[in-house]
């Protein structure tokens, strides 16, 4: 296996400024593992579900190449549950309702066939599970992408701090980058965090756009201007999926495909957020990734040089 | 003359988290006329002081080839005083006292030399004094840039949006757009805000960039990451001289040229935020700025092409 991704398979009911769901599928597993898809067709997920998932959703992610063998099916437990509510401004909601089921005792197990992956996608998940899937390797991956949030730095602190010394790349939005180094500015805070670990930071913008720091050089990527925005659900986890995916599949870690795995996972965010849950990227081609991306380039370049001087 | 800017030039005093001022030289068209100066030697401010305006000060605008026939010094009156605090986060700031002196009965005068300008800077100012400079020029400009605030929204809408009109490219904050338009997505909002007259949308988004609407197309310029903004007054003036500066100089309004003038605004505006006030700007040379225009197409440029697909 090329790249295998621990998270979330779930169920959300979410409510926005434009409309209201009942439960439907989803998790960051889910959308990293859709996304990923894209660009590789040698993945995995780790993570478990209740007896009470959809099995046609399974054979969904099957037939797009994704190997389930990590995928624990738990026999009279419920799928874990988050239910919320989108503000119009989308970069606020609340929670309505969490219930763990059965990632109460989510013990990830690592099929043989992952043990040597060489790209792992830890997405956002109780820290010490991110860990323990890290202690069940039998090799040291090229890399480890780790996605998280401030509820983890609010109450498991300590475990985040752990995990984050065996990352390579740390994706967080940037009020979590302050939150995390103690540092309003984010080429501060970018700093302190590399100390804790993970060579690369990327900071999610959402609207604004992502920006990487490594290497001693940043990247600041564009996002896609939207009309309207549908649902926020699981853009982040589809960026870090198409990111991941994207660099699996070139094999190339060097700072400059770094880029262009970022827009690569930001065009892939643009779509999710056009629809309800993983509804957009369940129908998505690849010409329209394409041509998404197309408009990234032409949205953020420039030729300075031509007139200039 | 090639390019003429109207708006104040005045006193300031700034408190930010980074330190405190005393009456400091500031002014929309004082940051305007000297980040212009870096493009183009061929340009003229319509301005009021009092005669409490440094002569210094203005020998120095005249040294950089700015043009002062359209600055009235009225004897016996104080020049426009501002001063406000910002906070942790400088895109907030309260205003601690405005006497506006001898913008209350401010009456541009536009020099002959001054009314077949082909670019015209209408800087943040009461709409119907920018009208005025407008109704008093002799021939239509090839350009003309307006600058506004949520101020003038707020109680001179009507005489706004009758300058609107005649004005090809608008700046103003992400906010304020969401003000004038009515629309919360700023792809909706450019296309209201285009009815109004405006051919050309630019959003500035402090620390997040700035994006250019028009033509059908949109343009997302990065803001440079700082380790440390120092004072952010004056930065949407440096950027907005910046850019009509450039077009001036260049002059070419292809939205190719448009995005370079962009870039050379924001590359001038980072500079501006680094010390109080025009510190920064007065002691600026070409070679630093190019340097930092270097460090934007680091920032933001890549190559999708050579490994994707």
């Amino acid at each position: 296996m090329s790249l295998i991704s621990v998270g979330t398979v779930a169920f959300d009911a979410i409510e926005t400024p434009m409309g209201k769901t009942d439960k439907i599928v989803g998790g960051a597993c889910t959308y990293i593992g859709l996304a990923a898809s894209f660009f590789t067709k040698n993945s995995g997920i780790v993570a478990v579900v209740g007896d009470d998932f959809p099995e046609s959703v399974l054979k969904g992610l099957s037939e797009r190449g994704i190997n389930l063998d990590g995928l624990q099916i738990k026999e009279g437990e419920k799928s874990f549950f988050w239910s919320g509510k989108y503000h119009t401004n989308m970069n606020v909601r609340d929670t309505l309702d969490t219930q763990l089921n059965v990632l109460e005792s989510f013990d990830p197990i690592i099929p043989e066939s992952y043990k040597n992956a060489e790209y792992v996608m830890l997405g956002n998940l109780t820290p010490s599970v991110q860990s323990t899937v890290l202690d069940r390797l039998a090799s040291k991956p090229k890399l480890v992408v780790l996605d998280t949030m401030n509820f983890w730095m609010d109450i498991a602190l300590d475990d985040l701090k752990k995990v984050l010394n065996s990352v390579d790349v740390l994706t967080i939005n940037d009020e979590e980058a302050r939150q995390l180094s103690g540092e309003y500015s984010l080429v501060n805070a970018a700093k302190v965090i590399a100390e804790m670990g993970p060579r690369y930071l990327i900071i999610k913008k959402g609207e604004h756009g992502a920006l990487l720091f490594g290497d001693g050089k940043i990247f600041s990527a564009p996002a896609l201007p939207l009309a309207e925005v549908f649902d926020p659900t699981g853009a982040g986890d589809t960026f870090a999926g198409g990111f991941i995916g994207y660099l699996a599949e070139s094999g190339d870690l060097s700072f400059e495909n770094m880029k262009r795995a970022i827009i690569a996972g930001s065009a892939l965010a643009s779509f999710t957020v056009e629809k309800f849950g993983t509804e957009r990227l369940m129908n998505l081609t690849r010409e329209e990734i394409d041509n998404r991306i197309q408009q990234f380039v032409e949205l953020s370049q420039f030729d300075m040089n031509l007139v200039f001087g």
